[in-house]
């Protein structure tokens, strides 16, 4: 352990700007050493890996082999004038590894945010090729999450975001709102699952209908939220609604899989998350993925095409206009075809699917049985949430100034535990709560520790609240 | 020499979405090979490097190493809560590398368009953090590229970009524009430089006026334009009166130098593109980097912060507002650091500012001596320009249908050179242009060789719509 006493000077314009903060000093596996305030600490292990990016662990050493192969048989080209094969081999194989007939076509980017800027253009010009220039109208959820750029963040509604949105897109004619679809706050209790999405699509066909059809151009969904509202799973029936809405009123079907997918929640062994709740005929119109597709190794991230929209292109111009300098970048593409070649090959994502799910079983049954301020544990596959209320009773959220997410974040890091917290929305919609999405590599053992550390995270700061209010 | 009968399917939606068309097969130094049409075509003299990408040539041994290196010691982390020391030491880099006190902080992220996208964050937050939140207009050129995205779309103007105008931020109220400093059109015969600059400043200060200086966030320009209107360099005097207004009517000096900065035109073997014609003292409040950060290795770019924007944060809240996924990524930003080092004990930048010259020189001597479609050629280190015309005196454009850069590049390349071709835009504000920008490691038998070649694309151009017209 080094110790130095004086904050280091920081020349990176992020976080708190004058201090280098939190830093990642080495990694293995699912464990990652972190140095901070001077202190470094070994072996923590990492069950939110970033930002739900990691999937074959850190300090991989195929993931080095596959790296050196493909920096030595890449050059960079750029897209609009010249591609490469790399490029087309990862399109190809996630084409391949989705259900048959539901994606035709891929472009790769190098973040999410730029995937989702990149859909809206895509949808823009889909319906310019048709002679549909009407058709503009953007309808996301009232607790949604897309990105960091400006367009991404104008189909977003976050607390997060307020402070931009004189620079967004036209918030009044253009991005619309529906309901979040978020069972544990928002289903009445008199009301089955179906019942909710029910009152949810109707809230959605009745707004196409007042705002026109002929206006809208898509419906985004995060087929399961992320950063928004802790993986709230769509309650049954929702998603196959708002495609059956989309089908219906000739509307694009637009999931953001970011961070839910390229195999953190696949429950076949493969890629996509919303494969747990559509049949192939449902797939979406257009996905956005990014996140584990490169496994933190390489800055990657895509659009998935359907059938719908490439068809209309090629009726239409055939061309897609402009382009990124980095789009379909040779040596990224190469990487992560590499990493996802190796996660089918050693069915890291069927392991994941298992063992997170196992994760939040744990979690579910040693914290929700207990008297303590978790009020909800959800999740699908390897991406979990546990969400903390100061009533169980009546769901009430602690307030944004007792910071439990932060609280829960810190002790769980004193646990040796690397988690991700969100805080209370300001006005309620969603309470503070933690994120879980390990490497797709973790065996029962690990799930056990993570399990175990953050039941005592959360037990040391209900007995905390406790003492302070007593 | 291998050859398909038939084209290939592609799976990526970029540029024609049916055909996977032109393709980079392969590269060694300044030379790239070429697929097409099932015909490989080697060692083509790559005089563009995708777009202005490439600094160090393509497949450099010690750029593997480097990458290697940096994969074996990097780990993923997310910035917002933790960072990592390639992000720090590229950061310093570049400040040290930089006149003293024209940077203080910077943040790298994946592409030009997410810098830009985030120099826009950060000059709305910086304005918060003094409280003056009307300060929200944003005035960008009439002629201008900023990126792909829709935020940096929407303080860009260029006809490529009309499609997309429905979801661009407000084009009335927010995104203003001025006129561009574009020396062979427009300035007037009867005009200096120095007076081109003053019309220029005066309408600039005009429309600060009638706006209200206390609603005007930024100035925003591209030191070297490069694919908006072909390396046109600032009218002297241009860029300080810029800074001067700037500091008269507390305004934020913003310089995109994505394309034209990090090397490819400093005049002191150092970074920047505006030490050509500015003193460290005038050095803008933010500028956006990019390309050859990375030298198309990885994809990786950035923004730097001026004293005077993070002295705001800190006399403020101290914090930047949310962060991307992948900002500051440790295996990105130790590449570039990497690929910098060597430029920088290379003496790679000054060779390609002299170099560059070089080809700038004997281009204009070649072209515009003879009776050719050439109508000025210009640029400044390693990134130039020729724009045709249809009329040398009046300076008439081509038609758009006449594809003029089309042709010429489709010559350059069956002549064994790669350039990129601009088209004339809609209105006749630029005409046709190629632009090039070769690596920094040419040598003047490369200078010569692309010289000769575009030359004799020209020639036979000038040759073949004689010929036409007859």
């Amino acid at each position: 352990m080094t110790v130095s006493a004086v904050p280091e000077q920081s020349y990176v314009f992020q976080s708190v700007v004058d201090k280098t903060g939190t830093q990642v000093v080495g990694g293995k596996g699912i464990r990652i050493d972190i140095e901070r305030d001077g202190k470094v600490y070994k072996d923590v292990i990492d069950a939110i890996t970033g930002a739900a990016v990691g999937a074959i662990g850190w300090g991989d050493e195929e993931a080095l082999e596959i790296i050196n192969r493909a920096a030595a048989d890449s050059v960079y080209s750029y897209p609009c004038l010249m591609s490469n094969k790399s490029a087309e081999k990862l399109a190809k194989f996630y084409i391949d590894n989705s259900p048959e007939g539901a994606f035709v076509s891929a472009l790769w980017c190098t973040s999410g945010s730029e995937s989702n800027e990149n859909a809206l253009r895509i949808i823009r010009q889909y319906y310019l090729e048709r002679g549909l220039p009407k058709k503009l109208k953007l309808i996301s959820r009232e607790d949604s999450y897309h990105g960091f750029t400006l367009g991404a963040q104008s189909i977003s509604n976050n607390p997060r975001i307020e402070k931009f949105k004189d620079y967004f897109m036209d918030q009044k004619n253009i991005c619309l709102t529906m309901p979040s679809a978020y069972t544990y706050r928002n289903k009445l209790k008199s009301e089955s699952e179906e019942d909710y999405a029910v009152r949810l699509l109707k809230i959605l066909e009745d707004k196409i209908i007042a705002e026109g059809a002929d206006t809208i151009a898509a419906i985004i969904v995060e087929t399961l939220p992320g950063s928004s509202l802790g993986t709230t799973p769509p309650p049954k029936g929702y998603l196959k609604g708002i495609r059956d809405l989309c089908n219906k009123y000739d509307i694009i079907f637009y999931l953001d899989e970011v961070m839910c997918g390229t195999g953190r929640c696949n429950p076949n062994g493969k890629l996509n998350c919303w494969e747990n709740f559509l049949e192939p005929q449902d797939a979406p119109d257009i996905q956005t993925v990014g996140k584990t597709l490169g496994s933190g190794y390489v800055t990657i991230a895509g659009i998935l095409i359907g059938p719908k929209i490439k068809d209309a292109y090629l009726q239409g111009s055939g061309t897609v206009v402009g382009g990124h300098t980095y789009a379909s970048h040779a040596f990224n593409c190469a990487v992560a075809l590499g990493i996802q070649e190796k996660i089918q090959r050693e069915n890291l994502t069927a392991n994941v699917f298992k063992m997170g799910n196992l994760m939040g079983e744990k979690l579910k049954k040693a914290l929700l049985s207990e008297d303590n301020i978790a009020g909800d544990v959800r999740g699908v596959g390897g991406f979990w949430s546990v969400e903390f209320v100061a009533d169980r009773d009546t769901k009430k959220p602690f307030e944004p100034s007792q910071d439990i997410a932060g609280r829960v974040k810190e002790l769980c890091f004193q646990n040796g535990l690397n988690v991700m917290g969100m805080g209370v929305t300001p006005n309620g919609s969603c309470s503070d709560r933690i994120l879980l999405a390990p490497s797709f590599i973790i065996t029962e053992d690990d799930v056990d520790q993570i399990v175990e550390k953050v039941v005592k995270s959360v037990t040391e700061l209900t007995k905390a609240l406790a003492e302070e209010a007593a």
